[in-house]
C-alpha cells in the first residue's frame, strides 16, 4: 500500500462528543464562534495525519494543532491516482458574504465524519490585518470551523509573516539599487558586486544567469568589456515604472498614500505577488522561477527588470522555504483540512495553493474527495479557478458547488441594500417570495457560468433561520430550472456536517456524472480578446472599454512577451457588472478597463475595473477592544 | 523527582561524530559556519526536550529541531533551586565583534558535553533584516554554534513576526484614533466605542479601565455626563508628541525618513517596545501589564497616552500568545539552548529574556549552569544585565564571563581603524606586545566595571590563530593583575566546546567565590544621578551634559510619574565613552545627553547619547546574492 488509508476518521465518534452535545441541542446558536470553536478538544494533528496516511517524516508539526507537509509526499504518492475535485463557489454576494468557508466545511464534514468517504478541505489562510479590525473570521462559521480558529486566524504557521519578509526585501532591493547606481561609477559598482574575495573574483549564480539573459557568454569577471559591465551593473530602473509595493500585514490606512524611495504605499501582504506566487507554484522549483520572473519595474530602456536582475531570487526561496509546505489543521467534526496560501481575489487570483490541492487528491485516492474553495462569487473566483489555477495546476475540476441564500437573491430581486453591522430590513427577515423569485436571475447567470466550462453545478442553498419552507423550495426549483445537476437546502451552519448530507450525497453523485472540463479562452489569443471574451461570457457585458492607461499596458506587455499570460479581472465581487449596485444579472454594459498590472511571476495580467483597495483601515471601535488573552488559561477571548 | 535529569546528555558522544571528524582536524578551518552547521546532524528537539527534564506537554514541537517551552514549567518546578547564573559580556570591541555568542556557546558546550554539568545557554534571537545585507549570523560560529544555523537566523518560531504585527497594530490604532476622533462628534464618538448589540450596551473590560483611570466609578454606559463622554471618548493625542513608530524587519534605509500619518518613519522590528517587554516580562500577566502600560503619547494636556487607553491590550497579548514562550534548540555538540527575544542593545537592554533564564535556571538544577548574553561591551550590556534585567527578575549572578581579544586589545591600544570588510593591518597580524598592553587599560576598566556589581569575573580570551603565545600570555596576565578572578585562553571557535574546557573550569571555581551582587543605583534617585552615576561609575566620564531636549524630558517623565525606572543608557558600544574614536579606557570626558525617551511598558528610560540607527539600510551587493535553496533537497546553501 501506499500509505493512504481507506477511511480517514476512525475514531472521529468517539473524540467528538463534546462537540454532538451541541449539535444536537438547537438550531439558534447561543454560543459565538470561537465559543463552539474552544468547547471541542481538537485531536492531536499527528493523528490526523496519520489517519489521512502521512508517514511520520512527512510532517512538521507547529503545536499540537498545526503541522506542515512536506512536499515529498507528493513524489511518494505520484502513482496514486487522484481523488474527485470539488470547487466551491458563490452567487453574487450580500456584502456579508453566503457562507461559502462554512459550506466547505459543512460538505468535508458531511462527507468525512458522516459518509465516512476520504475527504479533505483546501481553504485559503485569512489575513491577520483585518481580524483586528472588523468582526468576521474565515474559518468558516457556527458547527462548520477550521479549529482552533484563533490558531487559524492568528500567525498560524508564519506564512503570511514570509511574504512580507520576502515582499519588503524585494522593495528594499529596488530602492537600495537605485540607490547605489545613481553614486557610484560603473567600475566602482562592478568591483562591489564582483568582489575579489581572498584574492577570488567570480560570478555568483544569479549574476551569471543575469550575463545570460543580456547575452554575456562569459564566466570570468575579468573577461568583461566596458560596454558589458554597464550592461551589467546598471539595471537603469525607470522609477516611474516601478510596480512593487512593501507590504504590512496590518490595517493601517494611514499607509495607503506615502512616499517611500521610488514607491507610493504599502499594501496589505496577502495582495503580494510573492503570495499569488505560493498560491499557483506546483513546487519548490517552479516557485523559485516564478520568483526570479517577477517584473518589478521597466529600465529606461523599456526593459522588464526582474527579482532575478536583483539577485534576490535565491533569498525570496529560503525566506519562503517552509511557507511552500501546507498546513494541515482540522474541522470541527475532525476531519482534515489543509491551509495555504490566500491571495486576494480581485488582484489576484483568489484561490488557496495548487500544492495543498495536488497532495490532497493524492491522499484521499480515486474515491475521495478534495473540496476547495474559490473567492468571491462564480464570475470572479470560480473564473479564476478553472482559467489561471487549472490551467497551470493541470488539475480538472468534477464538481461545482453554487452557495445561494435567500438573503441575496431577495437583494437581487430589488431588496433595500444590505450593510454590515446596520439590522437588516423586514424584506430579508420576512418571506417575500417575489423578491427571492427576481433575484434568481443572479442565481441562474452563475450556474450558466459554471455549466460553460462542462462541469456540473450542484446548488446549495445556506438555509438561515429566517427563511421560510416556501423560499428555500423557490430556489431548488429555480435552480433545478436553470441547469444544476440538483439543488438541496443546507443547514450545517447550525446542524454541522450533518446539515450538509443532502449536500454530499448529492456532490458525490454529481461526480459520477460526465464532465467535459474546457478553458473559457486560449492564452495565445491577445489581451484585449481575453477581457472581452470574460467580460460578455461570464458578467454579461455588451462590450469593453479600454481607456488610455489600459490601451498603453496591452501595448507594453503585449511588446514586453506577457501578452500570452492568462487574465485575472480585478473586479468588484458585489455584481456581475463593474458596478456594485447593479444586482441581478444586467446585461448591455460596457465595462470599462481603467488600467492593466502584470504579476508575470505569478503568471497573469490583471485589468482594473475601478478602484481596488489594497489596505484595510480601522474603525472607529475597532474588535481588538473585545479581543483578550486570559493570563492564567491562556486563552484567546473575544476573537469572533 | 521533579523531572530535572542529573545529566543533560547521555547520548552526546555517540550523536556527534559528524562533528568530532572535524574538530579534531583542524584549526585553521576551512568550512563556512553553514557548512559546518549542516555537517552535524542535530537531535531531534524532542529529545533533547526529554533529556532538560521537559514532560511531552510542555513541548509545543516546531519541526525537528525547533520547539517553544510553555510557561507552565515554571510553575511545576517552583520549588527546584535555581542554578548557578552566568553572563558572559566583553571588552569593548572592534566593528567585528570579538565572539562573546562564540563563547557562550563555547563554554556551555564545555560544561555540558565535555565536563557533564547540566546546562544551557540563553541566548538573543537575531533581526532577520540585516541577514540578507551583510554577512555575519549571531549562532556564533566555527564549531560553536546554535544550529539549524539557518533556523535560527531565519524565522526560527515566528517571535519577531509577532512582534511587527503587533508593535503596528499599535501604530495603526493611533492613527486611526486621531483620524476618528478629528471627523466625529463626542456623542458619535461615543455611539460607536459603546455600540448597542441587539439592544444591549456595555463597555468591554478594557474600556472600564480607562474610566476607572479616569476617575469615572460608573458601568452604566446611560450613566456617564457629557463631560464624562468628552473624558472617555477622546484621548486628544498631540501629534507632536508621538514615539510609536511602525516597524519592519528588512533592511530598508528608504524607511528612515518617510512621513506617514502622525509617526515619521520606520525602525527595524528588534527595536519596538514590544520586543524590550517581551524580554522583561516574567509571564503572561505581567506582560500584559507591560503592553497596557506602554506610553505612546501625551494628550494636549500632557497626560501619557497609554496602549491600554487605545484599547489595544488584549489584541497585542494575544498576538504574542506564543511568541512570550521560549525556544528551544541545540549547540553543535547538543547541549540545550534557549533562544528568546532580542531587544537593540542601544535604545533598549540588549538581553535576552527572563523567562529563559528564569526557565533554565530551574531546569539545570542547584549544580547547573545557565550561561547568558548580554549584548555590546560591559559597559553598556553587562550594565544593563544588572541594572535593569537583574532588578525586574529578582534572579542574581554568579559569575560574569569577559571576553576580550588581542585584536581588540591592540586597537585600544593605538593600532589602526579595523573596519569591517577590509583586510586587517598587519599590526593585527603579527606579534605586537606593546600594542597589547597598552590597550589593557580597557580590560582592565571592564573588569572593574564587573567588580563593581559585586560578582567574581573570569575574562576569556578568545584566541585567533595570529595570535601570538606571548601575546595572549600578556593579555592572561594582565587581566589578573586587574583583579580577575581567573583568566584563560580559549580556542573554542576552532575546537569546539573542547578549546572552552580551561573556562568552564574557571567558571565552576568562580562560581563557588563569594559574590556580593549589589545595584549600582537606587531607581528612586532623580533622573539625572542616576545618569551621572552609570556615566562617571561605569564609563569613567567627569561629569555629563543635559541638552535642552533631554532636560526637557527629565522634567516631563518626572511629572508623568516616570522618574523613577531605571535607565537604559543609547550609547555607541565602540567606546567607553561617547565618541567611537576614543579608545581604550578615556576619562575626563563629559557626557553629552542629546534627548531622553520613555519605554514605560518595558521599564525603562533611555537617553540619547549622541545618534542611533533603528534602519540599517542595504549595501551595493547585499548578501543575498550568495543565498539560494537547492530545489530537490531544500537546502539553504551561502547563509554565511
Amino acid at each position: 500500500s501506499l500509505g493512504v488509508c481507506s477511511l480517514f476518521h476512525p475514531e472521529a465518534g468517539n473524540l467528538w462528543g463534546v462537540f454532538d452535545l451541541h449539535t444536537h441541542s438547537s438550531c439558534s446558536l447561543s454560543l459565538s464562534d470561537i465559543e463552539i470553536s474552544q468547547s471541542c478538544i481538537p485531536k492531536p494533528i499527528d493523528q490526523v495525519a496519520k489517519e489521512v496516511g502521512l508517514f511520520p517524516d512527512e510532517v512538521e508539526l507547529y503545536g499540537q494543532t498545526k503541522a506542515k507537509i512536506q512536499l515529498s509526499v507528493l513524489k511518494r504518492l505520484q502513482n496514486q491516482p487522484d481523488g474527485k475535485y470539488v470547487v466551491v463557489t458563490g452567487i453574487t454576494p450580500t456584502p456579508l458574504g453566503e457562507g461559502k468557508s462554512t459550506t466547505t466545511v459543512g460538505l468535508v464534514q458531511a462527507l468525512g465524519a458522516h459518509l465516512r468517504q476520504n475527504v479533505f478541505a483546501c481553504v485559503r489562510q485569512p489575513s491577520q490585518g483585518p481580524t483586528f479590525g472588523i468582526k468576521g473570521g474565515a474559518a468558516g462559521g457556527g458547527y462548520c470551523q477550521v479549529v482552533p480558529m484563533e490558531e487559524f486566524n492568528l500567525h498560524l504557521t508564519g506564512d503570511i509573516h514570509a511574504i512580507t519578509a520576502a515582499n519588503n526585501l524585494v522593495a528594499a532591493a529596488i530602492d537600495a539599487r537605485i540607490f547605489h547606481e545613481l553614486t557610484q561609477s560603473d567600475q566602482a559598482l562592478y568591483n562591489r558586486l564582483v568582489p575579489s574575495v581572498n584574492g577570488v573574483r567570480k560570478f555568483s549564480d544569479i549574476q551569471i544567469r543575469r550575463l545570460q539573459k543580456l547575452g554575456i557568454n562569459k564566466t570570468d569577471p575579468m573577461a568583461l568589456t566596458k560596454e558589458e559591465v554597464n550592461a551589467f551593473v546598471r539595471l537603469d530602473i525607470d522609477p516611474g515604472t516601478i510596480t512593487w509595493q512593501r507590504v504590512l500585514d496590518t490595517n493601517d490606512r494611514f499607509l495607503r498614500k506615502i512616499t517611500i524611495g521610488q514607491s507610493a504605499q504599502f499594501d496589505i501582504t496577502v495582495s503580494s505577488e510573492i503570495m499569488a506566487v505560493l498560491a499557483l507554484a506546483d513546487g519548490l522549483d517552479d516557485m523559485k522561477k516564478r520568483f526570479g520572473r517577477m517584473v518589478v519595474a521597466s529600465s529606461k530602456k523599456g526593459i522588464p527588470v526582474t527579482a532575478d536582475d536583483l539577485g534576490v531570487t535565491g533569498a525570496l526561496a529560503v525566506l519562503m522555504k517552509d511557507a511552500v509546505k501546507p498546513n494541515l489543521m482540522q474541522t470541527l467534526e475532525g476531519t482534515p483540512v489543509f491551509v495555504h496560501a490566500g491571495p486576494f481575489a480581485n488582484i489576484a487570483h483568489g484561490n488557496s495553493s495548487v500544492l495543498a490541492d495536488k497532495i490532497a487528491l493524492k491522499l484521499v485516492g480515486k474515491d475521495g474527495f478534495v473540496v476547495t474553495e474559490a473567492g468571491f462569487g462564480a464570475d470572479i473566483g470560480m473564473e479564476k479557478f478553472f482559467n489561471i489555477k487549472c490551467r497551470y495546476s493541470g488539475l480538472r475540476p468534477h464538481v461545482v458547488v453554487l452557495v445561494a441564500t435567500v438573503r441575496a437573491l431577495k437583494m437581487h430581486g430589488g431588496g433595500p441594500a444590505v450593510t454590515a453591522g446596520v439590522p437588516l430590513p423586514k424584506e430579508y427577515t420576512e418571506e417575500n417570495l417575489q423578491l427571492v423569485a427576481k433575484g434568481c436571475s443572479n442565481l441562474t447567470k452563475q450556474i450558466q457560468n459554471a455549466r460553460m466550462f462542462g462541469v456540473p453545478v450542484v446548488v446549495a442553498v445556506n438555509a438561515f433561520k429566517t427563511d421560510t419552507k416556501a423560499e428555500l423550495a423557490l430556489v431548488v426549483q429555480h435552480a433545478k430550472e436553470a441547469g444544476a445537476f440538483d439543488a438541496v437546502e443546507c443547514t450545517h451552519w447550525a446542524e454541522g456536517g450533518k446539515g450538509a448530507l443532502a449536500l454530499a450525497r448529492a456532490v458525490q453523485r454529481a461526480s459520477q456524472a460526465p464532465s467535459n472540463f474546457k478553458f473559457l479562452y486560449n492564452v495565445e489569443l491577445p489581451v484585449v480578446d481575453k477581457i472581452r471574451l470574460i467580460a460578455q461570457q461570464v458578467y454579461g457585458a455588451r462590450d469593453i472599454e479600454l481607456l488610455p492607461e489600459a490601451q498603453e499596458k496591452v501595448a507594453l506587455y503585449t511588446k514586453q512577451g506577457f501578452g500570452n499570460l492568462p487574465i485575472c479581472m480585478a473586479k468588484t465581487h458585489l455584481s456581475l457588472s463593474h458596478d456594485p449596485e447593479q444586482k441581478g444579472a444586467p446585461t448591455g454594459f460596457v465595462l470599462p478597463i481603467r488600467d492593466i498590472r502584470a504579476s508575470v511571476g505569478a503568471g497573469f495580467l490583471y485589468p482594473l475595473v475601478g478602484t481596488m483597495s489594497t489596505m484595510p483601515g480601522l474603525p472607529t471601535r475597532p474588535c481588538f477592544y473585545d479581543i483578550d488573552l486570559d493570563p492564567v488559561s491562556g486563552a484567546v477571548n473575544g476573537l469572533f
